[in-house]
Formats: C-alpha cells, sequence, structure tokens
C-alpha cells in the first residue's frame, strides 16, 4: 500500500473505515456524511453506483451502512480515482467496491442502461461562471461543473437506473429549482427532500433529495436538520458521526 | 351595507381594516396572513392583481400593508366575490381595491397582456383527485383544483405580468417541484423562497415563493419562519399578527 508524501490517511470513526486524502486536495466534509446518512436506507442494494466519488468517501461510507452486494465509485480525476482505489485496499472491500476512474458521460459500454438499483451522487454545485474557475484546477473540478453538468448527472442516472431505482444527492439550496426540472426532465421524480441549516436561525445550505425512476409525483418534506445549536453540534449531528465511533 | 344571517364581520387587527366572511364557508387562514406579509415588500406597485381572492382577504390586507395604487382582486365565486365587494365598501377602499367576480381564465378583455405589475395568489392547494371532492362544494372550489390548476394560475400571472413583474405565492411544500418546473415553463422564474413550519421539530407544512417574470436564475433561500415553541406562537408569528394591532 503506497501512501504518498502529500496524502494523509484518515479514521472515518465507523466499523475501522478509513480513507487516504491529499493533504492539499479537495478533502470529503459533511455534505458527503450526510448524503451517505440520507442513502443508508437505500431498499434496492444489488448494484449501487456512486458518480462523482472523489476519493470514494460515500462508497466507503456505503459500504459499512448497508449491506449492498456491490458498489461502484465513478470518478473522472485520475489521481482521486487513484487514491479511492487505495483506500478500498486499504478497507478490505475491494469484493464489494470497485472504483471506475471514467467520465460519466462515457459510461455507456461499461454500465448497462437500466441495470442499476440505487445511484448516489455528491455533484459539483456551481455552475461555470458563477465564480473564477481555473480549469487546470483539482479543486475547481469537483466544485464546479467544469467536467459534469447537473444536467450530465441526472440524465446518466436516469439512462442506468432500473424501473423505479433508487437516487440520492446532496446538493445547493438555490440550486433547486434546475434540480426538480432536470429530475422531471430525464424522469427521476423528487420524493422525499431534507433541508439542513447550519443553525434554526439561518437558511438550509445543504439539501439532500431522494428521487425514483419512474415514480409518482409525491414529495415528501422531512424535518429539517439543524448542525449547530449554541456553538455546538446537535444531538441529531453528533448522532450522525458519533454512531459510528 | 348588507349583512346576511350567515355572516359575520370579523376585525383584521390592522389599520381597522374589517372583513366580512360566511360563518359555515371557507375562511381565510395563516396562509393569507402570511402571503400578505410575504409581498407587503414588493417593488412594483401600480397594478397588483390577487387572484383567487376568496372574500378578499389577501387584497384588502395589501391595501393596508402596501401603497399600491390600484389591487384587482379576482375571484370566480359569486358569494365569495360579493362578500369581498362588500368588505371593501365597509373598509372604504374602492378608489383602490375593486373586485371582479370572473374565472381567471377569462381575463383577457378585462386584464390586458403585460400591463401588472404584480400578481398575489393564495391559490387552491390539491389536486383533483388526491381526495374526494365534491364539485358543488364552495369549500372544495376553494380547496381543490375544480375551478383552475395551478398551471391556469401560473399562465394567467405570466400573462398578465410586465417584463420583471413581481409574483407572490403561497402552496403547499408537497406541490413543489410542480410549482417550479411550471413557473419555468411561463417564465416566471423562482426568487425567493420560504418555508413555514408549524414547529422546529416539524416538516414546513406552508411555502412562500416570489417570482420573477422574465427573471434570471437565481433562487434565495430565506430563514424558515416557525409558528408555534413550546405551544405558544414565536416571536415572528406574534409580530406577524400584533405589530398590525
Amino acid at each position: 500500500m503506497v501512501i504518498n508524501e502529500n496524502e494523509r490517511i484518515d479514521d472515518l470513526q465507523y466499523k475501522g473505515l478509513k480513507i487516504i486524502q491529499n493533504k492539499d486536495g479537495f478533502c470529503f466534509g459533511i455534505d458527503a456524511v450526510l448524503l451517505a446518512n440520507f442513502a443508508k436506507n437505500m431498499k434496492r442494494k444489488n448494484l449501487v453506483v456512486d458518480l462523482c466519488t472523489g476519493t470514494g468517501i460515500v462508497a466507503i461510507l456505503l459500504s459499512g451502512k448497508t449491506d449492498a452486494k456491490k458498489i461502484i465509485g465513478v470518478e473522472i480525476q485520475k489521481e482521486s480515482a487513484e487514491m479511492a482505489k487505495r483506500s478500498v485496499e486499504l478497507n478490505s472491500i475491494q469484493d464489494r467496491v470497485e472504483i471506475i476512474n471514467e467520465d460519466l458521460k462515457k459510461l455507456k459500454p461499461i454500465i448497462e442502461a437500466g441495470s442499476v438499483d440505487t445511484v448516489t451522487v455528491n455533484p459539483p454545485y456551481m455552475k461555470v461562471g458563477s465564480a473564477i474557475v481555473n480549469d487546470e484546477n483539482k479543486m475547481s473540478i469537483a466544485r464546479h461543473e467544469v467536467c459534469c453538468t447537473l444536467d450530465d448527472v441526472i440524465k446518466e442516472s436516469a439512462r442506468m437506473l432500473k424501473t423505479n431505482g433508487e437516487f440520492f444527492m446532496v446538493h445547493k439550496p438555490e440550486r433547486l429549482v434546475d434540480i426538480f426540472c432536470t429530475m422531471r426532465k430525464y424522469k427521476i421524480e423528487p420524493k422525499r427532500i431534507r433541508f439542513v441549516h447550519p443553525s434554526v436561525d439561518k437558511p438550509a445550505n445543504i439539501v439532500l433529495i431522494e428521487g425514483s425512476r419512474d415514480g409518482k409525483e409525491f414529495l415528501k418534506f422531512e424535518k429539517s436538520l439543524y448542525v449547530y445549536e449554541n456553538g455546538e453540534y446537535t444531538d441529531e449531528i453528533y448522532e450522525i458521526y458519533e454512531k459510528e465511533k
């Protein structure tokens, strides 16, 4: 197992799982942990695909939180995908988790249409043009829609998913109109939504969405999740992280 | 001024405004008050149209909360429209508020395309078919999309509104996908959203949305509004109602 000089091994505090990250690169945040938590009760677990997997955080957490048979993480950036592959080895979960270093727009020859039970995705949040973007920058690719847009992500998810296949995404609330309209466009009906607020008196800054391929129209609102209260993590955040110890 | 036997006059606790309501009919709720409060900072105030005005609650409140020059309330049900007309007289605001008893789908000869600055609307929330509906029932018409659908409401709003005209709607969160997709369809871009929760630990059950005709894509989330805390109205709800005393 090679750990490069600019890398570190982080303990995920959950069933002994670990992850290799680049000290100077894009490290996973609360968004990924919340997505894995939101998706953990998935009903369809034969084949799960985690798009935009980065260093594999959601795929690795789902290997611990679910009994999914097979989880494929797809990442376009070679360096991140390599790290994810080594993390899979480090956790000895190669029999269940596979990392593919590929552009999600080029998955047709690799993953058959209508073959996937569940998709999870923590995509880049920001539209190109919404801030200064350096195309060469790995951080930009992780954060901005340089290599894939929301439309690409949802279109490919819809292609891969079985009828009634499940779709779980974490995103920014300000993109919610785009998200809903694009999901409908590709026939992944939004079914469940949960907003995450920094605290009770602040607007939501993260949104978790569950959709169903060819699902019926009905959107269930869950109570909001508040991250901080009086400067400390709320019980629920504490539970999400702490129960994993 | 005729007040029928089955009617009562309610004090709106705001600038002495009053409203006539049918004791056995659909009386205004918190939704209408919240909509008027959400819309009161409208920037365009030459001509405001309040669709689905019912007994005129939002039009009457806006006459007090804004300096809008002209407010037209449109109501399809004859009995409600008649009550609204009498409430306008009762408040002596005939110079600013006009009630039209008409189907909103038939406003073309009455209200010119692109002539309206601001639309407010508290439409029927429920799709026909989502519950038992009695077509003859006035309550059903107020609550269910018997006489107009969400598509009708937004289509007609878009027709009437000037470029960058403002649109304010109160609705149910579970219809949010329909709302966003229909607003985009008719080029009223959602710009601002506020969720209303019964309390901090419950999911939102009311949503307030501001849109802009031909507006740019950007959705601003506001902090949530919580109605109750420990069984009492929160300060903010108290303010919305109480400040009006």
